[in-house]
């Protein structure tokens, strides 16, 4: 097998770290050509940079430029080529050497790299979800026009993928899917009663059953606005209308997603909840390779796979983000971007969980959404979003 | 899409009428054009006759032959070709207009018209599992040699298929697949002890907890020696050593197999049990095609999906057919021929359940396995082993 080359979009976060884990385990295999990190956690990206040595970095600011440049020195590590702000992380995205660029940076930030990657023809194995949200006909439209192969790196994604790959392979993915089965846990307060959810605290929100990952798509999963983005992301991925995407609550997390075909048959992907499982898939596609660092599901071992209605309800934010997803607006952008703003003023005590979806609605209400919008469009609803649910909620 | 035209062996029996009533439901997509059936239900036979108008027919003997054309005139119709014995069955499985056979016919007499199509390069929807216990080495050779598709119609590997269909279609199946996990639903007594199991009756026996299915196949059900025959089988299709199948019991018959790829991703086929679904994929097969007769599974509406390892303590037979899978010999076929006659003499009340096992053992320790067996060695072992089960049973 040929060395396949990577670049990295986000390497300190939960995504990153665990892409540079399987690196790690296959280096006969993968080359880390290129790194891009948040302000966050320097010190982390500095030691990934000497334990992978990447040719290019970036990073925010000069600050944080200057902190790498200083370790770079001391460790007597070749020099590196380090761009800073929204250049750096277009120079990690379209990298000549790469083959795959992995998105795994969180929220709107994601999608200019993606589409500069996108128009290099790089396999790109997404893990942002918000790109393919905000900006899903765009990214669909442009993969297409420069062969450019999308591989979901989100669990449920990556199942889908996976269980309907012939189809997609031959180009029949409209003819032969009858529906989605997007599967999610239910999260935190799948069992809690209305009332229960109206005073739940962060720390009740940030206890996900099944899967560890960042703070902002726990609240989201204990919203199930992560399971609503998913659905808007599979519309795109897969090119199929929302009516075609059903949510299946499966607190095990075992089966990642399926497909129901047109005759009736069922494919799914199962496996133990480990995002290294769809990492390692992506990185490796279209070859299956023997992976060191993905836990094995022993279906024996398991007790019981089961399976709920998703309550709306309960849940208003999934049915938000399926009322986005039915039309081709900037709706879902405003959705995201909003979400995203209120998530954090919850994550800092601000708002109650319950005000989540209220404040959204706000947000959306007051939107004047626009047709099939340009990437500026889509740039200023994000913008007007931010801004919007930033209002909505001191006022 | 294009009229595919479909010859059947087997067409009174449970998989032949099932096909049938899939052509029946997609008369502008399905013509049969042959029809072979045995002797025990000729007038369901005249009754398809008339139905689909086939052009040729295949019957045991002379009588079943009057019987047909006396049905043919007295109905007026159209004349037919009606060939008697096994040149009836080559007959129906070279028909020129054919593009795929099914083979639906029980026991050691699909292998023959089997090969016949195969080396007129038909697409196989196999349904005898006899084949490709009994004769899989040459079966899987000529398929090679003649660019003949065999899609199994069993349930679990029609979703072991369906499952590693990319791997497959990219002669990758040995890289790539770490193990197959055929499931089985572990049959009447699955729950029972040692003690309750030794003085089951016959009706026991046939009381499967999920599928509808013949006696005989309801019987190796129950012995569990039908998962045994599926590992060799599987063995075969997909062209893997035996300790790369493993069996899972798996009470629902929801999830009908899955396949774990070396990476770890565990990709599993489901539906509610009936077989009108494996045999309507391998009818349209490789195309997926809207079904009319498959009854659709809710994933919500099931209660809960359980998995346990097999108790080969309990089940002899399991133990007995993976021993036979793991040798490239006459064992299997010895194997077979013997289970046939066994469990008929035990449908016969001749003798107790748990001398089923017994006397297979004793057959298969009188064996002298022959290595690669030629198509008239499997024929000669097949005899052998039917006459020497006899045998044992009286002695």
């Amino acid at each position: 097998m040929d060395l396949k080359y990577v670049s990295i979009i986000g390497s300190t976060g939960s995504i990153g770290t665990q892409t540079l884990d399987i690196a790690r385990a296959h280096r006969e295999q993968l080359k880390v050509c290129a790194l891009a990190a948040g302000a966050k956690n320097i010190p982390l990206l500095c030691e990934q940079i000497k334990e992978f040595a990447p040719t290019l970095i970036a990073v925010p600011d000069q600050s944080c430029r200057e902190q790498v440049q200083s370790f770079v020195k001391a460790h007597k590590l070749a020099p590196k080529e380090i761009v800073i702000g929204e250049e750096g992380l277009i120079a990690v995205a379209e990298h000549d050497e790469a083959t795959v660029l992995v998105t795994a940076v969180v929220g709107f930030m994601g999608v200019k790299p993606t589409l500069a990657a996108i128009r290099k023809g790089k396999i790109i194995a997404l893990a942002n979800k918000e790109t393919m949200v905000a900006a899903g006909h765009l990214v669909v439209e442009m993969a297409a026009q420069h062969k450019a192969t999308i591989v979901p790196v989100d669990s449920e994604h990556s199942a889908i993928f996976q269980s309907l790959l012939p189809s997609l392979e031959k180009g029949a993915v409209q003819q032969e899917v009858e529906k989605i089965l997007l599967t999610g846990s239910g999260g935190p307060f799948r069992t809690w009663s209305k009332e229960q959810m109206g005073s739940a605290t962060i720390s009740d929100a940030l206890k996900h059953p099944n899967w560890s990952m960042g703070a902002k798509i726990t609240i989201d999963s204990a919203t199930l606005m992560n399971k609503g983005l998913e659905v808007i992301e599979a519309r795109w991925l897969f090119n199929l209308p929302v009516e075609k995407i059903q949510v299946v609550i499966h607190p095990q997390s075992i089966l990642h997603s399926a497909v129901e075909f047109v005759d009736g048959s069922i494919v799914g992907q199962m496996g133990l909840p480990d995002m290294r499982l769809p990492i390692h898939y992506a990185l490796f596609y279209p070859d299956r390779v023997a992976s060191q660092r993905v836990p094995r599901l022993s279906l024996s071992a398991i007790r019981a796979l089961t399976f709920e209605e998703p309550d709306l309800e309960r849940f208003p934010c999934l049915a938000l983000a399926r009322e986005a997803a039915a039309v081709d607006d900037s709706k879902a952008c405003v959705l995201n971007g909003a979400n995203e703003i209120v998530v954090d003023s919850f994550l800092k005590g601000e708002i109650k969980f319950a005000d989540i979806p209220r404040n959204l609605e706000r947000v959306l209400d007051e939107h004047k959404p626009i047709k099939s919008p340009t990437l500026e469009d889509i740039l200023e609803c994000d913008r007007w979003a931010r801004q919007r649910a930033r209002l909505v909620m001191t006022a």
